[in-house]
């Protein structure tokens, strides 16, 4: 990569480059916003009279943290190809990509402004019926396609090569695989809190399960994940769902990217009443079921491993991906209670009791999923722990 | 790679070639023989008056299906990277690497000759009272200092991206993992064990075991392993010991080199007399009882990992080693048995009934170790399992 040739986009450069390539008549009158709320990125919304396009700037750091976290802009180029792969497998779920450059690490795709990012909907109340079964097809889709058992292990070993992603997995193995079991600098949270953080600093039997899911996560690699695939990475409305921002694309454990996707929907339910945490339920139910038929039937059509046929093999792999899942779920909802990347569906609760107390419960529900995931089997067993979590 | 410029070397152009690179006068009358016994490779032994050193040069196919079953020459980079690294981090056991070429996939190194190839010395009765403290020592320090717990994930990512060996692994995936599980072209055994084969190829829970095994072949990247760790990649004497050919490797599960050292162990232990299999056990629980202390004095002395202090993490880690080589350590039993390549200590027993019975111990004991790793964790408690293997 030619570090030198890299500039920042503004509104007005990024508005030259789409008309440059032709996205855009050089007439046209075109809007330019930077929107992005994200930590690592530029964001430019694009408009014409007719059409309009997503112009994404990978930033040479994290802006969370100023200039101070510095990152190579190969993650652009990570999540260019991770969206294009996406894209051939689960094409209804992914926005298309126009075109690409590699040195200004530059993506400039499908706008998709006409939907909601779903965390956000999920706060104000909305609900996207399809969101879980469009979801769950995204993930089995994605995943079996570039595990061993649809490529064989060969191609698969080349295209593992391709996504060796060193810098954004340490941001996670950091953020949610660590730092926050242990009094580290990098976690926030409210001083009421503290009692049940320190509590949780000393269960050294939630240390050992996190050590064991960890060690999973830095060195099993099963799939292409998405690998940050939580409620903000997705785009959606009544009818429509699109999975965004693959920067964290790299391959690891089959169970994480549905455990991520789980997670924030229980931590939206935390920050709901009662009565209306029913639709969420029903999503987690639905999105487990429709990853496992979804995996079941592409593990039928296609399949390059001589043991497919095995007679409990399919099932012990499914039984397996739940069981990790149920543990990365339960990190995901500490992570973002104490960690320092937070969700919105917790620190927005305003009453103060209330939000402790959901956060309380959250750290509790999320310790009993890591530590007890050897005995949960299904996505409704799941759910009733977590009522139990909420009595 | 330039395939262009490959020309397979000749005693000759092998001479002319260490002269050249100034490891010789010019003037010294050099002896030189081919002395390869492995499938993949070109051996030549090249001697003057006061030293002489070893020219290995990768064949674009493997010998042992003449030139039908092409490979490319990267193994030759492969096996050449892999020998400085374990060089680094275990000097005394790995042969000293003089000269590379990529191109030419030639490895010029050490001569071992005053050594003996370990198999070839076990079948004859000779010991080797230090091969399994050796081998020990290899296996913990080469596996743990290429580990994410000695590295850091950062740089473990990376080093692991320079070491993806699709095709070697291929033939290990095809060879041990695969085929002898199935009615398989590539198969080879006697007739009289074609019951026994028959009986395992039904045997749908040894499958179920080995298509898990087989997976976490496929996409567990603990460590840079050996790849092929058998009793013929070992030089031996009374006082030394030197572990070759690493063209295997790659970065799979910790438990996968010491389970084949401890396996052809065993192997070498069907072919004995009874009164003479001691001194093998006793290698083999030497060997386990020196890998985790070195492990464990590695873990305690370099550790990146901030959970490394944890509670019983270091011992759940040992436990997992154990359990998954014993599983590993069954599959190479039974592949040498009826698989493609044999191990001269079964094949090269003279009666007929006593190596067919020899070889059905294998299979039988092989697959007891598969099924039952679950239930293992001691190195004594396999050599029990073993002992009952010959009632």
């Amino acid at each position: 990569m030619n570090m030198s040739s890299y500039e920042s986009l503004t509104t007005g450069s990024a508005v030259s480059l789409v008309k440059k390539l032709g996205l855009f008549a050089e007439s046209e009158t075109l809007s330019s916003r930077e929107i992005g709320d994200g930590n690592l990125n530029y964001v430019f919304h694009i408009k014409g009279k007719e059409k309009s396009v997503i112009v994404k700037q990978a930033l040479p750091y994290a802006k969370v943290v100023g200039e101070s976290w510095p990152l190579t802009l190969e993650r652009a180029d990570i999540e260019n190809r991770a969206l294009r792969l996406q894209g051939k497998f689960a094409p209804d779920y992914t926005p298309k990509v126009y075109y690409s450059d590699k040195d200004l690490a530059i993506t400039i795709m499908e706008d998709l402004s006409h939907l909601e990012i779903a965390r956000t909907g999920f706060i104000n109340g909305e609900d996207y019926p399809l969101i879980a079964q469009h979801t769950g097809e995204f993930i089995a889709r994605t995943l079996y396609s570039t595990s061993d058992f649809a490529m064989g292990p060969q191609e698969k070993k080349k295209l593992q090569n391709t996504f060796c992603n060193p810098e954004l997995c340490d941001i996670t193995e950091g953020l949610v695989f660590t730092d926050p079991f242990f009094d580290a600098e990098t976690n926030d949270f409210e001083e009421g809190l503290r009692p049940d953080a320190e509590k949780l600093w000393q269960d050294s039997n939630l240390k050992l399960h996190t050590a064991q899911l960890k060690r999973l996560f830095l060195t099993s690699g099963d799939a292409l994940l998405h690998g940050d695939l939580h409620t903000g990475s997705i785009f959606a409305s009544e009818t429509e769902t699109k999975i965004i921002d693959p920067e964290f694309a790299f391959y690891g454990p089959f169970g994480f990217d549905i455990a991520h996707f789980t997670a924030n929907l229980f931590m939206n339910a935390l920050s709901r009443e009662d009565s209306r945490r029913e639709p969420l339920y029903a999503h987690i139910v639905t999105v487990w079921d429709v990853f496992n038929r979804e995996f079941t039937r592409l593990w039928k059509e296609n399949n390059t491993e001589a043991f497919a046929k095995t007679e409990g093999y399919l099932e012990w792999l499914l039984a397996d991906i739940f069981e990790q899942a149920a543990g990365f779920m339960g990190l995901e909802m500490i992570r973002r209670t104490i960690g320092l990347a937070h969700v919105k569906d917790l620190d927005g609760i305003e009453d103060e009791a209330a939000r402790l107390q959901a956060k309380q419960r959250s750290l509790a529900i999320g310790a009993r999923f890591v530590k007890e995931r050897h005995q949960f089997t299904s996505a409704d067993q799941l759910v009733s722990a977590f009522q139990e979590g909420l009595q």
